[in-house]
């Protein structure tokens, strides 16, 4: 996979792209990452690539202009491209499963007070990574690159996040380590006996009793098997 | 404000602490940022700070007595300590809100498959930045730190982030900027007039429309001003 991020802040990745799991992929040939500042896609003399906003307010506006230069001169006929934006389609693991099998991503971060709303019209998506502003779109960018990355083929075992939060539309059981006790807090007696038919419907358990506890929204539109609804019991009777 | 934050990959702030409104929040004391990392905590030979899993299964698991020790030496009487996790409570702009009225805050960022969960009884909040699951807590803590900061006095004008999204409940307005024309789509002619009522109105009305249209559940516990409710009618007659 290739990712082109079009931002004003290119060193702002500068760690990122050098730690860990990401700097792995980059290195293992999994990802590739350009960063582009669409700075250079401005045409006046001053390279300003903001302006006032049009019938008055605080804050600078991203000329539209400058940015569907950059595009036309990125994109190819596999590029999907993605504005970050607090008024895009809010970002889910799902989102991120769709963006793995994308051959090439364009992810366009604004910056100032937003984008020229005309831009709109030249992207193949809006997304937001949530109902908080940010100064940039360069944080959400991380957070989709990081997201999609961990998904490619080879880049952590598969294993390791099936049994994430939300792979499953749950919250992630509880995980123990050393010590067994801490504190005098001790590790559930059921993961220290090697039964793994009771290990694991404890942790199916234990994910749904957090899920309900925490998250409910998460079960709303969500199917269940039939141990997951007798253990739902299980937990509503223990609860009372 | 100061923010501490704790972490195994200090470097991946690099670039964050060094570009833009974060790096001007520094210089002009409106903020302090601490890298702690929390490695130096474990107390054994070779510096570990994770184990496998109890009742087995794939990664490796934070241990919690590494991070009590590190929360201990790095609280105060003043310390607010959040865990970054996926199984925290939603992050939005009113915790943003919430969080920059502390005086510090603590941010810890797991890696691997997650926490023990002993160390949630040793923090004040455990805070997700949405429903996806990342590397690391590290983006989550930038997201966190950017959105806070740019909240404090000082770091940005009032009147810039008053006309944000969801700063009123609502997605923001359209925003343009010159050319008037560009590609045969014209900036409407409402915000060219001059006329600061109208566009006012213009803006709440576009606000509420693209509301409607993109988030709908963002204005299900919404209280209306009369104006609202006025402009909201007349969206569902045009939109007939």
């Amino acid at each position: 996979m290739k990712i082109k991020i079009l931002t004003l802040f290119p060193n702002m990745f500068n760690g990122f792209l050098s730690e860990s799991i990401i700097k792995r992929s980059i290195d293992n040939n999994i990802v590739e990452i350009e960063l582009i500042d669409y700075r250079k896609y401005s045409n006046d003399k001053h390279n300003h690539v903001d302006d006032t906003p049009c019938g008055g307010g605080a804050g600078m506006v991203i000329k539209c202009d400058v940015l569907d230069r950059a595009i036309k001169d990125n994109r190819n006929e596999k590029s999907y491209v993605c504005l970050m934006t607090p008024q895009g389609r809010p970002y889910k693991e799902d989102i991120a499963i769709e963006l793995s099998k994308k051959e090439e991503l364009i992810l366009i971060c604004g910056h100032y007070e937003g984008f020229d709303e005309r831009i709109r019209d030249y992207v193949d998506d809006e997304i937001s990574i949530g109902d908080f502003v940010l100064t940039g779109g360069e944080i959400p960018a991380m957070a989709i690159s990081d997201s999609v990355i961990r998904l490619l083929d080879d880049a952590i075992t598969k294993e390791s996040y099936e049994d994430d939060s939300f792979s499953y539309g749950l919250l992630e059981y509880p995980q123990y380590t050393r010590p067994i006790e801490y504190d005098g807090k001790v590790v559930p007696s059921v993961l220290l006996n090697g039964n793994h038919k009771l290990i694991r419907e404890y942790r199916l358990k234990e994910s749904l009793r957090k899920t309900l506890k925490r998250r409910p929204d998460l079960l709303e539109n969500r199917s269940f098997t039939k141990e997951e609804l007798k253990l739902l019991e299980e937990i509503k009777k223990e609860e009372e």
